[in-house]
């Protein structure tokens, strides 16, 4: 399907491609935003959508890809185990300062809110590839919980500072926000009484 | 603009616009959801919504209105202050298990990321309505920032629980999570040293 002048690694191509389906997925919606139209409005024919990026729900996961990888979240975090919650919250709050970082999580949120597929690619975000590894190091039987109580108070940070612009939280400076929820994370994630009765 | 047989209090009328509205700004969105297309589905002619609920911007407003009132939560968990946050916790999960309250909660949060109206009125419910004054009764100077790591704290925890079905984290126990949230909700609120260098 590949045609001349257009290879198959048109990096151009491609990432028109998929940031005329990131607007139009966030226009219209999924079930409403065609191939069709995603190609027209990234002037291509609607084959060489397909050709690039398969099924609408592949589109969909590529769209929600994030401009970064959470791997990289939890070695800066795993250097000195005794800061991980503070670390930790440093970090990702420098990822989200980037307004790039800023508008796919936020179009994530918004569609993992409304479709299944969006809603297990942040499923798999918060567990398996960023907190998932830092809680399973720390070998407590409860990780996969830990995590989860982790990655929801930073997710739910973000979207009341950046998403909801909620003030003061918007305009506070990330080293003061780090340095209070910092000793929360810690607990979450390493405090062998966490769960204790 | 009242009709005969159609006193202006009828609740029936009033609940069946209410429920269409909700129905399709989720369906639609709020752009596209039309007042015409929301009396149509109602049964009822556009003159009577607007007669009954204003503008559309006034609709949305009592369309995300809660099926709750948040200060009765700040007053349970004032009544003993040593243990503010567990009990902020239980009756803040305690609500979301109500599926009436889930469901206009979920469409609150979707309505926020997507539109003003709903964002400020999700703004005023996690700071005015209810931990601003749990915050505030508490005196601290920065007891806005206090109020807002708490809500969006707890706000997180319910997109993941609800939203999401975050696995253990969605079945596991309330107690449980009250017990282990307990405490970071108590130290955001109640630490003198919360924001100490």
């Amino acid at each position: 399907m590949t045609r001349p002048g257009r290879p198959p690694g048109d990096r151009d191509t491609r990432a028109a491609i998929l940031t005329a389906a990131r607007s139009l997925f966030a226009e219209l919606g999924y079930d409403k935003a065609s191939i069709r139209a995603i190609a027209r409005r990234a002037g291509v024919d609607a084959a060489l959508v397909h050709h690039y990026y398969g099924t609408k729900d592949d589109l969909l996961a590529a769209a929600l890809r994030l401009p970064f990888e959470p791997a990289g979240l939890v070695l800066a975090a795993m250097e000195n185990p005794d800061r991980i919650g503070e670390t930790l919250a440093r970090e990702f709050f420098a990822l989200w300062e980037s307004p790039a970082v800023r508008e796919q999580m936020l179009a994530l949120a918004r569609a993992a809110l409304t479709h299944p597929v969006a809603a297990e690619k942040l499923r798999g975000i918060v567990t398996r590839e960023s907190l998932g590894p830092i809680a399973a190091r720390l070998a407590f039987p409860d990780a996969p919980l830990r995590a989860e109580l982790v990655g929801t108070h930073l997710f739910g940070l973000a979207l009341g500072r950046y998403g909801l612009g909620l003030e003061p939280l918007a305009s506070t400076d990330i080293a003061t926000l780090a340095a209070a929820v910092g000793p929360t994370l810690q607990r979450y994630l390493a405090d062998p009484e966490l769960f204790a009765p």
